[in-house]
């Protein structure tokens, strides 16, 4: 997902955002460093090729030593990378690198508990469109890390109707009718229900996808009974991570939330020398 | 801090992002719309600017009326601001508007509890350059908004001797020398300490700044009373909501926290119809 | 599908690349000028919006009324659309304007062509990933205007198996196997298909999409038949217009042919003082 | 003409069009593959240093093998390449490479068969700047590779006073008196004629070329005798293969016809295992 | 020259390299101001639609009267134009506008001197491609404005053969025979020579301009005879303000010299309340 | 302070600029050339990596050997470096390169000369924001490298209150009071003063440095008296090459003059072959 020219575009631009016209406190930094990248706490480690492009792109001397793979579980302690060369731009790039790895682990490590948290019943974790601007890439791509699965990439490669679509449109049988005019066959269809009724009427436009939306534990196994094999289901909403396996025993194909993402804490990397 | 021009920059690249080819569920969506932005819950708004532009690159004749600017303080059920205009490109514009506005005003509250908590101290909650890459400026005026201070921008306008420099230099003193043959006379010079010794060493080589670095609380009372008003304290490491106040009380002048950046929660803000 | 700001960035670039430093030939040029745009031949218009950016960022003084809308029938001769503005910067932007809605409306021409002959039938004609580099957002505008359903954006947004992913994974059905364990649920997934054989394959995979790659008529009503309403088939390879209304006959659902797009030429539009 | 630093550019920004978030059908793909890129048609080849950057950009580890290079005449069946690599990015690249050495061979073999029709002349067949915006210099390579030459880049590069110049200026004379005071000593100046008069009252401006406008062959004739040494003479209007080499066969210098870019067909290139 | 769109692109990124983050020093000032840009000096303006643009770009409400035009020459006190609106960000784009003006007024002035300088004689003073880079367009248009004619725009406009392209192909004729295999019939050829040898030899290839290169007075008489009206003769090297009215005597059409762009002085413009 | 990406991407720019197209003059041009860069003046030499980064952008196989680096003082008549490889692309290089380095490196000298100039003090000769825009990094780097301290890079890391900003407040006191309430602690702040009253005055706000505007040199050492340690003192206004000692003399700390970057002479360095 984070093809490498995007990546270094993306770093590029941190880069300049956090140096400035210089890095005026190690500009007369001399001599060569080496340097842990460690780990202060448990999670999952995301984020070894922006890493490397960080340094990559300051200076083409600094050697970079991963024990650890993106999606590795990482312990508190742990030594996740040695990093070599030149103290200077080992010291201007730290902060932008952390900057990156950090946010990434701590998505994945999120990520990860969730989809742990669901692990006897079929339910997949997925993220949602709640991304940071312009960092949505290195988020999704982190979910992943952490096992979880993807919702769509963004609004060209899914259609999925919310209740302002379908108020607009005035049912959901109006809204789906005027959608298939107008998309592409390679596109599936989703439909956020908020009742039982929703969801019958969902299933009679045939819909790929059925979103059930803040809907409590007994809704949630009716929906399910309900559409059987028909389409795939989501529950969205009210996801937190004492309340994850309880949805996911209703047997619902996909749970989705945001707190993967906008809700993970920042994971405790740090440089040692 | 968010010049217009950089702004638009910024947006439009985030709902290219969003947007990739076209928002498939709302291109056949026909007539106006009047949606509401509401909060779920308390907090501190921030971010109008921003929410304005994303739709003005939309549609030009889409109207918002805010009811609160940035950094009033809003309650659960408040009304923020009323949008009209056409209905396919306010459901387009919906989710990259709201991820803007949800994480700056999040990063604003959670920045106004940390300085309201230490209310009755000169301490000022500073932010750290612990920032989400390429989203650096947003996080910074959100700070702003929330009553907080800013430390430096970036690597540029601020001199920070951190451990790594001065064990690559030899010591406090031979860093801050070699620091001075090299940066601007319109530069600050920050020491971090992580002992009283240090702060000694720092005071003796008249610098502007000193930062006390993860010391507890009788340290801190300590070194700022050595330093008494040859230089600005800084007290960073271990800041949490619990602890800043009786941080405070040791008479820092600066308590800088990522808690209030990276650990900040997106505030729940909803579109209405 | 072609949001203003991102046409108004691509106009730009295309403008600088026809300008360079400066129109020599038009600088000296004074006073006003009214121009019309004709066209030479019959087809189908598209492009106004694109045409509007290109004079709007020349000078915000020249006033275009247009006579049809994107995808309206045009007729030799008619007159699409007035220009009146400052002579000087209509004669720059000529060339630039023409050659975005020649091309577009060469495209939504060839693809009107396309769709009417097969009008009989439920075959609905799209077109392929087979676009010009950093022009597929203009090409496939102008295959909508003309009538013509589009296939998938790009590479994100429907999986489809190919002859040699599926040699790489040894079959279809292990291709299918892996694609879905990295797969989103919100992306359906197309197989090509040589033989009926793989088309029985591809259905006990439970896949979306079929296509049925440069198969003869006989072998595709074949497949047609047993597929069913299992999924959706599409005819490819081999398309063109003395060909495309058998292959409807064949009661595929969807033909795909970058005929529309690559073999389209541009409509003879142009302007008359 | 294709500098390497911005064919880079163009290549990825082509690949983010074709990309979106990633090649979800081929992620999960293992293991090398050695591909052969073929032609199907016999052409002229043109685009190889464009061909590699693609694969260059997604995996440093592709080689790839020419055995033609730009401007080689290809016949069907040949193998241009043999592409070795990871199958992964090979499969992604696949099609981004192939858009644009297809419309670049194209253009050649277009080019090259306009320019063998005129053989026994002096004509030498050149473009116009009806070109695909922000693909233009692939273009104009490409009619080199083809044997053609090239009109001028852009409107700064040469003074082009048309039928709408000389209106406004109200005579040859006048737009060509205004033109001289304004453009570089450096530009040479060229007049479209409709009429021999015009020609005269051109020749008498001292320009440096004529462009004969949609004359016969009589009026051609007419015209380069009356011209003689004293300009360049370029025929423009109604040129396609049928009628190229009796136009060559007036006696003219130059025959710019758009047929050679916006005519050309994508040559068949496809990818074998 | 200075296409709307693209200054806009420069001033946007000059704003951004001036500003960094944020105006601190003005960010909290209030209230409207009422500014006048003055000159300190003698000169020739130009600059005024750059100037609009800079405080365009960061507030609408800035409004601006210029008493003079771009060329228009002003004397040492005269008030150029009134700037009013809000303070903070007319006193945030000071710099930057002045920046602009200045060096563009300068150029224009210096062009201006020269161009005088030759007065009674034909010649005209035009510049080079010594510029700043990525400033040529704005330099260029101040030559324009200080009355002198413009050389080439960059590489791709005019073919030019110096002593190095002369020697690496053997001799003159050598070179402009493989020169005209490649170029387009729409460019002119120019000959640097430092001998009248080279004279004849480049008379001999019929080229378009001789550059008499770092010749003696009565070099450059017996060159301009010698060519008489068989090309444009350029005199060129060791031009100077003494030095070239006697330089124009010798009858050359033009007298090509850096110093006007890179020679000249900043003019004295400044911002009184 | 010129990071190798953002040095590649101003020369890509540049590069860009001058090339358009394609360098029709060297085009054809085969072989290698073995070229030296030679100065011909005495100077300071800058722009050793620049000059590389042209060459490789263009070419990667041009190697380039220099006998002197950054900040080294040049006698005419030096051989700088020598450049060997592809002649084509050396000669297509070779403007951009030299309009790089011949302004730093003039930058330098000038630099230089008034640094040396104010020897014996401890006066250091700083650098303003008067640059030309897009090309401040390149020109304060040229400052340092010829012996300058540097003032601010840029609005964001030093405030600066000018008699605008006093003039807006009503007072030097009532502007500190609210820039204070505004600015980060890691700022300093500068008081623009005009008279010994003011100078006072900002001694009382307690600001870290007071710049004396156009004061004579009594003024100045009797402002030199009055702040004595308590603020860094800047000389600024009416600084010239015969002047800048005099200031020295006058005790002050730093002297600002935008001479030695607007005011600098390209120095005159060349290619021989």
């Amino acid at each position: 997902m984070l093809t490498g020219f995007c990546v270094e575009d993306h770093v590029k631009s941190a880069l300049a955002e956090d140096i400035g016209f210089e890095d005026i406190s190690s500009a007369a930094v001399e001599g060569d460093a080496v340097v842990r990248l460690n780990t202060r706490e448990d999670g999952v480690f995301c984020g070894a090729d922006v890493f490397r492009t960080v340094f990559a792109l300051l200076d083409s001397g600094i050697k970079i030593k991963f024990n650890f793979k993106d999606g590795d579980r990482i312990k508190k302690g742990d030594c996740i990378a040695t990093i070599k060369g030149p103290a200077k731009w080992i010291f201007t790039g730290e902060r932008v690198a952390l900057n990156y790895i950090q946010r990434m682990s701590g998505i994945a490590t999120e990520t990860r508990k969730y989809q742990d948290a669901v692990a006897p019943h079929k339910a997949r974790i997925v993220d949602t469109r709640k991304t940071t601007p312009n960092f949505r890439a290195f988020e999704k791509y982190a979910v992943k890390c952490g096992g979880g699965m993807l919702h769509r990439f963004n609004l060209s490669d899914c259609a999925m109707l919310k209740d302002n679509h379908i108020a607009a449109a005035g049912s959901i049988t109006a809204a789906v009718k005027k959608l298939r005019e107008n998309i592409s066959f390679t596109h599936k269809i989703e439909i956020e229900c908020d009742t039982l009724e929703q969801v019958k009427e969902a299933l009679n436009c045939k819909v790929d996808i059925i979103m059930l939306d803040n809907m409590n534990l007994v809704q949630m196994k009716d929906a399910v009974k309900l559409v059987g094999s028909k389409a795939i289901v989501e529950a969205s909403g009210g996801v937190n991570i004492e309340a994850v396996n309880d949805i996911a025993a209703c047997g619902v194909d996909i749970i989705s939330t945001s707190a993967i993402v906008a809700g993970a804490r920042v994971l405790d990397l740090a440089f040692d020398m």
